[in-house]
């Protein structure tokens, strides 16, 4: 059976990291979001167990104390954890499953699964950055703020990831990480344990060749 | 500067790979061939210095005496080499390369540059490629026979590539390819070196977050 591929995604806020998550989910249909749980109150449409699974501090120290998670942060002054069996089944039903997550989670999933491929997205620039945080308008400047701290140290950490996807250009962008996460079911182990029977690829004692 | 990577990409007869390196050319314009050298004589339309360096069994030696080859081999008879200094050449510049060699080459090839990425193709069953081969109607039976030993023994290195692409309908497995040679690009080192400058990344002395 083909084992899926995890793949950690990681970016500040603003380089346009949902938005393109979004949109492999929706192209790649063998590809799904892990949903991580968070102690952070929903914003307006965001849905529970789909958005994220939304608990109470409480709930989240107990999972912790449960060993139940496969990373997990506080950010922004909220708890965010990746739910490690539910990876973990969904990976050995062959599918590949996307972490959308920051870089000290990314640290964690990697120093627990090595194979995660992992992904940063960069903005084109700091300016761009700046000016994407300052548009959305949903926060006030202090939080923009700590969010722009945060960014900074983040970006130093781009060299650690395997690939890394300039979102200058959301199209472009798109079909960069389409391409990335396309590629990884080419590679070799994938192939051999799922989509080729190795047998078939000798002769049968029937063939021509043989005779 | 960012430098290119080098593809080696090997197959049995009838798998296809010509066809799809050629695809692969033709839509990535940063891809290019590396031109092999051969003693083997021109098949009709083969053009010098673009399909093959034709050359004589002499030249082919003194090529060899002077440590001129990234890999050579005899297949089939003939001889066949990749100039090094030509594919140097071509990745310094930034420029994708595409080895299409045998299983031996490969192996000569990764001994050299333990970066080359390496791409096998499959037939997607063996009967299939006696079909292809015979279809071709070009060689004699005992040729094909030859080239389906051959093939039997590279189909037992495919363990040994990184990515693995099965020839099954070809417009699939050029998108696959495509990916693959694609996501190569997106590897941080590469992105790093050349299509993002870091320091942008960074807050100018006269940015608002600063202030």
């Amino acid at each position: 059976m083909e084992r899926g591929d995890l793949f950690v995604i990681s970016a500040p806020s603003g380089a346009g990291k949902s938005t393109l998550c979004s949109m492999l989910i929706e192209k790649m249909e063998w590809l799904v979001f892990s949903v991580s749980h968070t102690t952070r109150p929903p914003r307006p449409g965001e849905v529970d167990g789909k958005d994220y699974f939304f608990v109470s501090e409480q709930e989240f120290e107990e999972l912790v104390a449960e060993d139940a998670f496969l990373e997990w942060a506080r950010v922004h002054g909220n708890f965010y954890g990746t739910h490690r069996a539910r990876v973990m089944e969904q990976l050995s039903r062959g599918m590949d499953v996307i972490l959308d997550i920051d870089v000290q989670g990314a640290k964690q999933v990697k120093s627990k699964l090595p194979g995660a491929v992992t992904i940063f997205i960069l903005p084109p620039s700091w300016q761009a950055l700046e000016e994407r945080l300052l548009k959305r308008g949903s926060e006030d400047k202090e939080k923009i703020k700590t969010r722009l701290k945060n960014a900074m140290k983040e970006i130093e950490e781009v060299s650690n990831y395997h690939y890394c996807v300039v979102n200058d250009k959301l199209d472009e962008a798109f079909e960069e990480l389409k391409a990335i996460v396309s590629a990884e079911r080419s590679k070799t182990r994938r192939v051999l344990a799922g989509r080729i029977d190795i047998t078939r690829l000798k002769p049968s004692p029937d063939s021509w060749f043989l005779s």
